[in-house]
């Protein structure tokens, strides 16, 4: 490990930037508009810059760095396994892979023992989707508007947010629908229980009209995640599996973002004791320090495949450096209490702070959240709850989001903002002194915010 | 590092295969049927399983251990990225990413400057027919029969093979085309020059007919891989090239399993001077120790989204250990001379010694490739090229192949085979006296294949 081989470690900011610029072709984003900030290093909540500037990150990145920046005993099982073996096909079995695989279903609710392994999110929701139409030998999907699913075919015709616009006419058979969402409801309902009441009557007249025989699936986030840590109310979770159990329609559960410590459960579906047929995972299950995705399959679903070939795979489905990795992941959780911590942050911390700054800034119109999974909705005024920005704005449109993101900077905090909210979404294993040196930042920024709204 | 956290080091081999069984869910496979072979070590061109037994490789697991197993040095740069940083989102700037960009442009033709990273071959196909349908404002794609993509719902759409059947209906927008294979050709041509020529007329028919105007790109692989090593004959890819241009069309070369030294050129398309528009990788870009993919982008299309954002994405786009892993592979192949070696093993070694095996066995109906990515092409008949088992054969049907396949894993060989075919696609590092250990076992393999001919 003295062989730098690369000599990477030596690249000046210089460099890094402007190769970057000329040869890095960058997701989401006009190529001649950006100048993406090149980061030198990262440990536990925190990454820094070329230039010394540590930023406490509240973000996780792109919420997946569950377990914090460079974790050294996951670090040490990466570096083992690729002494021992990287790569293995598919057809194979591999000792990381068994082991990952068992691991995963054990914290999986219910009969979801069976694990089919991707290198991210959006093949995961890809493979979950074949798996529920083959299985039902239907095709329709119901997906929610407000949901993001990844950004290949199949993935990105789930998709519910503004992103999928762009690729449409895309992949048949989609229908939408509308989730829970009691600060804007589209049910009109003035309470939680309302809203979850009328959200499952939306969702049952939705199936009754496209025909439930048709329907092999509904895809949901168990909490919408970038599209604004929208947390269904009681009830809904449960309804919906009631509804897929009477229609013989597959329950897909995404928790790309939401599983694995991110909502204060191993599965967000913990929280409500409900088990879908399928969960897709990627981000948290190994923090992304090596690709790594997948679904975990009920036995009811996995035997539609037992003699039946199941027609889909990938390379490097069951990686052995990712699922080593993987397995390393779980394990720390398990020692560190991980998944503990991450539900103690929340209800002891994050979510009493926040609920503080809202007293404190007019902007704030709604504060949501469980575990390490928060969002502040901020809004030109709170009686009209009219959105700091408007939906998917972009340009001068936007301003106010990106001055507030500007003023965070500044302080030292890298925020995740996603329309007219600001998510609090840091490594599950951010301390709580972290959070309040966090949130200080966040009461200091929102002065910026105050400014647009009526009040202000 | 002697933290063995996991202790996966120490699961025997039915706790392996236990495990497996339980709960890895295996792609293309019918769940009950299968019993993967548990591997426990692999080096250089060979892997071994727990009962000690040794196989030469000759399929690369799935065509992408192009460096060989365990390369000390790419291992050794895995261990060393992983130490200093190993995720970091697409938003930013990374080290690892602009460097792993800047060689992948080095070695690209033309003016593919610019690198959108993915995790897999089947993302890049995806992303690189979105940039197509967004850079042309046009929505058809044509690809081809016999080809294979990917598995997400655009990427099995492109694939041309059986395994996107139980996939169909799929994206719309996809018009097939017969390319070039001069043993079986679609278009009864009798010589290399005559298929070429009708292959190029076929192709120009069907854009005629689907209105030229309407077709954003023509996808194919430079030279096809798992459905046949069909190397396109003198004056195709050239073809393709000016009826792409004539029409503004976008031509994109799948090199997922021909890139990175397999055809002994960098890139496959270097064999004929050829520039596509978009160029896709993965496998040997890396050797798959680490989930990697990506599409080289020409300057034309990358200005399209200069001004305008890309409407695609991934969480992994640009994973600093995965970009470090092709960063050190790059830097490995230049300095052992690796696409050099493989270009002259395939013309000193492998087409002379398979040249000669056909000439000893009536099974052989064709030798065909260049670099280490070979096919033997396996019939019942010589003169009437009936193919040793039907097209797409399973169970039963499918025997001699299987037979043919357990006389080599008998004799420590471990064959990649396909339908009638059985590639030999080793690790490009593979060396000549390998090569010829592992011809001399397909010799004694191939008496079981003569056995099902006509004059067997
Ligand atoms: C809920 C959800 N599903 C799927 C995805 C797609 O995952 P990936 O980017 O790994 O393809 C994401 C990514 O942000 C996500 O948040
Ligand atoms: C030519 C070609 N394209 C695309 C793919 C798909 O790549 P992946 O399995 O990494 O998605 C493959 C895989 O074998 C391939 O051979």
């Amino acid at each position: 490990m003295t062989d730098t081989l690369t000599g990477l470690a030596g690249a000046s900011e210089e460099q890094v930037r402007r190769d970057d610029r000329a040869h890095v072709f960058h997701s989401w984003s006009a190529q001649g508009l950006i100048d993406p900030l090149p980061i030198a290093s990262a440990e536990g909540s925190y990454f820094t810059d070329y230039n010394g500037n540590r930023y406490l990150d509240f973000s996780s990145q792109l919420v997946n760095v569950n377990i914090g920046y460079q974790h050294p005993k996951l670090v040490a099982a990466i570096q083992e396994q690729a002494a021992r073996l990287t790569t293995v096909s598919p057809a194979f079995a591999n000792d990381a892979r068994s082991e990952a695989a068992r691991l995963i279903a054990e914290i999986a609710p219910g009969d979801l023992n069976m694990v089919f392994f991707t290198n991210g999110g959006a093949e995961a929701n890809e493979n979950a989707l074949r798996m529920a139409r083959l299985h039902t030998g239907r095709h329709k999907v119901l997906a929610a508007y407000r949901s993001y699913h990844g950004a290949t075919a199949g993935a990105i015709a789930l998709t519910g947010d503004p992103r999928r616009w762009p690729s449409e006419p895309g992949m048949p058979g989609v229908v939408r629908y509308w989730g829970p969402y009691p600060y804007r409801s589209a049910f009109h309902a003035t309470s939680e229980a309302e809203e979850s009441e009328r959200a499952l009557q939306h969702l049952r007249d939705v199936i009754m009209v496209e025909g439930p025989q048709t329907v092999a699936a509904v895809i949901l986030e168990t909490v919408v995640g970038t599209n604004g840590i929208l947390v269904p109310p009681p009830g809904y979770l449960q309804g919906v599996r009631e509804i897929c159990d009477e229609f013989g329609i597959v329950m897909i559960a995404d928790e790309v973002m939401a599983g694995f410590g991110r909502c204060g459960e191993w599965f967000a579906v913990d929280h409500w004791g409900v088990t879908p047929d399928l969960i897709t995972f990627a981000k948290g299950v190994n923090s992304g320090y090596v690709p790594l995705g997948g679904v975990v399959i009920s036995d009811r679903i996995a035997a539609t495949f037992s003699e039946r070939p199941y027609p889909g795979g990938l390379t490097y489905s069951g990686h052995p450096l990712a699922c080593a990795s993987a397995v390393a992941s779980i394990e720390i959780f398990r020692e560190e209490g991980i998944v503990e911590h991450a539900r103690a942050l929340g209800e002891e911390v994050i979510g009493p702070e926040l609920r503080a700054l809202a007293e404190r800034h007019p902007s704030v119109g709604d504060v949501r959240g469980l575990g390490v999974f928060w969002a502040l909705e901020l809004v030109r005024d709170r009686d009209t709850r009219e959105p700091l920005v408007p939906f998917n704005a972009a340009g001068a449109d936007a301003a106010p989001m990106n001055e507030f993101a500007a003023a965070c900077k500044q302080r030292g905090l890298w925020p995740f903002t996603h329309f007219n909210r600001t998510h609090v979404v840091p490594p599950c294993t951010t301390t709580a002194d972290e959070v309040r040196e966090g949130i200080a930042i966040l009461d200091e920024a929102l002065a910026v915010a105050d400014r647009h709204t009526t009040a202000g």
